[in-house]
């Protein structure tokens, strides 16, 4: 692996909210030449594909004001802070927005997401033998579940009805896996 | 699908430079309660799996500054002001930073990345019968270029050794798109 090109000389925040803190840091970029960069920080995530017994996908269907559109989604939501253990946080998740715990986890990656400008990294999860428990949601959040085929939600994801990329990411993954798995 | 819950009551920059802005909204929450909304504007950008006539994918190695590592990933740009045509942008983008030219292109997704703060769509595409031509680097990019054979990129995404998640959303849509031809 290379060295790091770049060379941090000073760096200020920029701005801050409870969920983002932007980082402008005065830079000497690979070429040499001054310049700066600005890092979206954003604490670590959590993406789930929750599959009970039946073989249905958890989605969650939700209103992105980021985007100005509803989304349909695996269930995801970031860790709180000095929340270390990202299955803890994907337990959490689970059980608040799906009302479900799941006795067996596997973690699939740990992607990072928008990489050019911000350090978020999201932990993907396959949950599965699912039991059902009380939900409860944060007040910002405005969501649906819906229990979906797996088969259905593969299409959904290579037909464009799901977009959100770690949702297309996660869900590919555990359909390469079951794939690997038949071919043995 | 439902109407979208929010409303915004205001909108001020919050922070800006050459390569993201950071919008604040005051918004109407779903819940009927005021907050604030952040939104980190981002120009759209493209993401290009490059596959030769030898079955073998272009991948670019760089360090990432916002992660403090080296990431492989497929080539990937954001579009240039005003540029409308992600198509163009794929084109330009595939020249300048691997040195090649495609015959062929094929739209897999256009995927909304870090939806929860930012509007950032990245359109996928798959590009094959590819030609040589010159390499034209931005002065911030360092990077280098690798030809590997398919297979071992789909592994390298399934191992970790690829963790950006567009190029594993990308990578994984030709996978599922070959077996499903392969089915046929």
């Amino acid at each position: 692996m290379p060295p790091n090109p770049w060379q941090t000389k000073a760096s200020r925040i920029a701005y801050e909210n409870a969920w983002i803190r932007v980082r402008e840091d005065d830079v000497i970029r690979p070429d040499g030449q001054p310049g700066i960069y600005g890092v979206v920080e954003i604490r670590p995530s959590v993406g789930i594909v929750a599959m009970n017994a039946a073989g249905e996908v958890a989605l969650v269907g939700q209103w992105r004001y980021a985007l100005n559109r509803h989304s349909w989604e695996i269930p995801r939501g970031g860790s709180a802070p000095h929340e270390a253990d990202m299955l803890i946080t994907a337990q959490r998740e689970l059980a608040e927005e799906v009302g479900v715990i799941a006795q067996h986890w596997e973690m699939l990656s740990v992607v990072d997401v928008c990489n050019g400008v911000s350090d978020d990294m999201q932990s993907l999860f396959l949950a599965t033998e699912l039991s059902e428990t009380p939900m409860h949601l944060d007040p910002e959040e405005d969501i649906v579940v819906d229990w979906r085929p797996f088969d259905q939600v593969v299409a959904m994801v290579m037909d464009g009805r799901i977009t959100e990329v770690c949702s297309v990411a996660a869900v590919l993954m555990v359909a390469h896996k079951r794939l690997e798995r038949t071919a043995r």
